[in-house]
């Protein structure tokens, strides 16, 4: 059964949603100090405490703004303070500075969510009936989702600034499951023809999968699984960064320009090996890891380097509307791995592996609407539309995903160059 | 009749056209003073003494080299000075640097042009049956051709930082047949369904329309014509370029960085009326011109402006593939308006004006390989694959463009900050 | 002789003053956060956490790592980590990323000064007779007192860029003593003459104070105290930030691409009054107080505009040096007003108030080796002298420098377009 | 009284000189391009035609516009294109695009020189007794004599950036007259003291040189000659571009950024061999030629790891007084040697050698006005005083410095990180 599927809920049961996804970000700060949630690392990345005031701020401002006028604002300067990027909302706080505001501190920000945890949780145990209500609240329990798995992305960037690479969380215990031998790459043929994309269904979906419309595919294969580490370590001993014919222009000035010799958190040793920081610390490359933490241009060269392609959003989301995406065993946020895993031994069949979870796989389209896109009105209208440029989509999700959060049509998307996001590739190719 | 059909031609026609393609770039030069060749005005544009040059390079450089090996080169060290991006044909001048070379000067590249006509001739009337020859002189001409166009577009910024405003060619004697009255903007109906798109023919097409492939199209409509100054103007005075709502988030964050106001070239004076800067001096608003010099953000914004969207690219080319696009009243470079001209009157058919010419014309397409793509071999193969990321498609060529040069699958591309190409829009909506 | 050779403490004073300079420093943090202590809102700034690990690490690194060998580090990384610039001890870690730095966390870091100061007080108790240890620890106490100021203007930067404006303590009680109307301004004449300036006593000094040596002074005027905020305001009126003709040629680029209105931490309401950002919050502009945080663009132009000019460093420090300069009532960081005071009423007589303590002032000076200068030995000689180049020279100290810090000889040194120290001015005038 | 009040020239002999000075600066444009007299390497550097041009609006503002108040302008929108930074004159084109006004063009500028060379002959034909008038003429040729320096700096510059190297002028037959073997260094000691410094007698200087006043020297030695090319060589082989000891923190830090590891100009061959580019052309490193092109870090570096340092100005000054500056043999613009020569071997006495021409030394002096220093009235008072920030002394002249524009009390300056001027360094060392 979908995960999404449970959006009709009663509204009791949206409230224990609520609780569980507030719940979930509030673990991923335990154990941080009030100093981890405060720095900023870069202008692309935010402070924890912003991340926490923030989702907090989506509610306080769209729900109880409207449901509950006439409650006090916790303080009214939050307003300004959390904004992200909403113009119609007013005055925001430059995006670079929010490391610089240190008052308040995290405690107090902790009071922040539960006053508003407190108002919503009256709020949605009231207003039984309410479908708007249900909608906007569904919407912000899926933007607190995303913000979680910043959360981690931000800190991950952050603790790697740090001389001492603190590790966010303790090594993971040696996994005896493991394979120990390589896997070959496998290709799964894939069906060509008319196919429906997007978001069609009653669940819950952002509005930048919809609508629902038909694509023309040509005969074409999906590797069975993710490019691993050792893999990736070939194209750099083959002189991948060294070679400008594997690369878009502009991705090779960008080489030359910032001096990439390997993923980011990738450093080579003295004695030549590669190490590799982890929220888990630093560790060796690992055996059939799934690379991450590659821009859309090294993925795209990496391909290139293989005689392969990147699908299309298209090609992927047809791909991955035949699976059951939500195995058991999918490697997102609930199974506390906070790193890509191998693909799972299993028997050598031809289905696809690791579709979901792991590392968000870089496609070969730019971040556009589809046909027929109407954003939504008011502020949740700059939700996505907004940000169609210039772009590149990734799909399936990553070890730091929320399992509730993912389904096929789901569209990520980063300018080509980023790397903090926990983006790998799958590679492609065209069959006849 | 295609103009391109003409590529199965004797050697003794290609020998005509080689001649006649050099012609018209050494007219665009005529009246220009060294001075005037040797200046660059931005990195993004170059000398026109470096046009000059570059497109006699690569004649020299691809062809010369191959079929007249031993003819000694005219000058060894111009191999590395004009080659542009080839990173397979060795180092090559920095291109922010292409305005200090002052010498070889503006003469001395004139008589490499000279040299190396006289060889192409001699070798283009004697290896009558080389088809790998012909292919090769032909994708120069058309190259050749694309800096025609880049010559009137480098030139005009140049002209264009100069405090004076100095007029590339004399301004032209009024139109008395220009349309008189504004003409409404009607919307033509297009045809849904599976088509193809694409080049397909024997003629000459650059590797980035091929292969021909199906695409899949919703009900939608095409407007008659460009968007016209006084309409873009009517976008400026209500407050277009102040509100957020309408923009793209990077385009928003460009209009404020950038403190755009106007499309580039356009000048408020101080009685508060708006000048536009030409090739033939600065002049009034006119009347129903096409405006031009429009980035693609400020495309965009219009058109959401105007409660409509631009043509993806597929659209665009569906729309036009029905035409008989090269009418001789098409206002491209043969015509010496060298802006431009309004629609012609006419009777009020449904049929589309101004597709080819005029403008380049927005798509909301990102530039991208068609499925199946692949780059030529060899140095030849850096033409256009390398460029697809972060570039929008824009159709139909401008008032700059060589009529030969153009065909309903021509694609051009641009960042979608970039505005000194012949950029104007025309508007598309959905339907049904 | 070298001036650290000619301390003579006994070791018990030295340890006492050693407790109390700690001391002071540990409590301008009380009442600060984790987050106020991490955060560091520009390259030039530090976190106050940073400062209070790095003073440690001097007397870690500097005494302790040479008298006391076998000490077990109290943290092996910290010796990188809090390295300033001092390019002989190795490693440091990069300036710009002194606020990414989140673990170890504050607690931490006064668990290191608890470790260190324990080991120094036994050290100072032990080696009763070592003039080398007394003179490298009288430096290290004076490298913390720079820092104490230090500390104030970096959290008066990080306040001033959070949205809310906190302020660092509470507001003081009105001050009835303060004079109501304002005092004109006195000029008091000055000896020309040959005359003596540098340090040349038994007590310690700065490298840079050395040696003591003649320079020649024309007549000339000083003003009896610095200007005030009233007084600079009248310069902004009269247009001080729009007329080139005041200012330096590099001080007029930076006033319009920085888009400079008025001293730093000045804010127009809305109204039109004059706000000013204070270590005790905003408050409106303020009766005869030094106007503060000013550039030394900024301080010559206003000299240029009133018909005088800036004194040389020379001049300053001989009319300083007749003076008792640490009056009871000098208004140093003892004072805890932590801003400017007005001049005191008292009875018209010529003397100069307001020399010591309150704001820096800036001289015409540009920081350059004394005559006959050399730097000391070893990594202490990175101290000053590899930062004389386009520094100019202040004197006279702030409120927020301690009095046991200061004397007439005293050479601070900022950028001319920094601001964020505690600076302002005092007019000089020609003679005859 | 004002220096320029005394120029007791006849009006003869004045219109004598102008039109000396002026056939001057045409005949260093002999032989270029309209290409090479267009383009501008770098911001800080002018085209040929705009120097051309710029001298002569100095002529035509300052002068004929008072003087000859009916004469139409040649070109009224000269006033504006052709000023530099007098921002009381007005407008002026902005400083980085000089190199795009390709209209006028070269033709038109020299037409331009006519047209005001005829009116000004005419004048000073007319005015004979006009004291005003002679000093602003007399201050013209002095400026248009420091743009014959800038036009040979600039140019050189200008083809360094060309890939081809052209020469400016043919090399140099070999001078026999060479000495073959290595002076060594001499120590000339100086004299202790009062002395006074600063322009005085009734000659023409710059009102940066006033006034004359005394100046306090204590015991110190000259090296009779500037540092050698080989001498500079043996420090970059004791690895001096790559010990922060030797730095001022700032070059160390310009050092790092921008890669410096030789004098501008300097270019090692694949054999290891270094060749230095020079307005003839590329050539070996020659014997006891001075080192040119040093910004102020690195003479400063030079002079550290030499154990020596750079004289202050005062010293120079002092020291050049004694001299009979304007020997025959002096290598000044007019010996067209158009680089630096070895030092005349003679006799070994205790004299100075190349005080005058060859290479400009650095002082370690700031550029700051004279104790009682005021700019001239007018627009004129823009020359000097505006630019005395961050910037450091040079004196004694280049090789492309006319001899009658040099005097001892001649200050010239650079910011510290320049390099495009001709200057070198002599050291300087304490006594006793």
């Amino acid at each position: 059964m979908h995960a999404l599927d449970m959006i009709h809920l009663s509204d009791h049961r949206l409230a224990e949603r609520y609780a569980a996804v507030r719940a979930t970000t509030r673990a991923l700060a335990d154990g941080l100090s009030p100093e981890d949630c405060q720095a900023q690392s870069m202008p692309d990345a935010s402070p924890v405490k912003w991340h926490l005031a923030h989702t907090t701020w989506f509610f306080a401002t769209f729900v109880l703004e409207r449901w509950r006028p006439r409650l006090p604002a916790f303080d009214p300067s939050f307003r300004v303070l959390f904004n992200s990027y909403y113009e119609t909302v007013g005055d925001k706080h430059p995006r670079p500075q929010r490391g610089l505001v240190t008052r308040p501190g995290l405690e107090r920000v902790q009071e922040y969510r539960d006053y508003v945890d407190d108002a919503m949780q009256e709020l949605l145990h009231t207003a039984a009936d309410d479908t708007a209500l249900a909608a906007l609240v569904e919407l912000g329990l899926h933007h607190e989702q995303q913000h979680q798995e910043l959360i981690l992305m931000d800190l991950k960037h952050l603790f790697s600034c740090n001389p001492l690479l603190p590790a966010y969380r303790e090594a993971a215990a040696p996994r005896s499951a493991w394979p120990t031998a390589p896997q070959p790459l496998r290709w799964v043929e894939q069906p060509a023809g008319v196919h429906a994309i997007g978001h069609g269904g009653p669940d819950f979906a952002f509005d930048n999968e919809s609508p629902r419309h038909d694509v023309l595919l040509r005969p074409w294969a999906l590797a069975h699984r993710p490019v691993t580490e050792p893999e990736y370590l070939a194209f750099i001993e083959d002189g991948g960064y060294r070679r400008p014919e594997l690369w878009l222009s502009m991705g090779w000035d960008i080489v030359r320009t910032r001096d990439w010799q390997a993923p980011l958190y990738w450093r080579q040793a003295q004695d030549g090996a590669w190490q590799v920081f982890t929220l888990r610390g630093e560790r060796a490359l690992a055996g059939d890891v799934p690379v991450c933490h590659l821009s859309y241009f090294e993925a795209d060269a990496y391909a290139r380097w293989a005689g392969a392609r990147l699908p299309t959003e298209a090609e992927w989301e047809v791909a991955a509307a035949g699976l059951s995406l939500l195995q058991p065993a999918a490697n997102t946020l609930e199974s506390d791995a906070l790193g890509p895993l191998p693909a799972p031994a299993g028997d050598a069949t031809l289905s696809l592996a690791q579709m979901l979870g792991d590392v968000w796989e870089w496609t070969s389209s730019s971040y556009a609407p589809y046909p027929g896109f109407h954003p939504a009105e008011g502020a949740i209208g700059e939700y996505n539309g907004k940000f169609m440029c210039n772009q590149y989509v990734l799909r399936g999700g990553s070890f730091a995903t929320p399992a509730s959060h993912l389904r096929a049509s789901y569209r990520n998307f980063f300018p080509p160059d980023a790397r903090w996001q926990f983006g790998g590739l799958r590679l492609a190719r065209d069959l006849g």
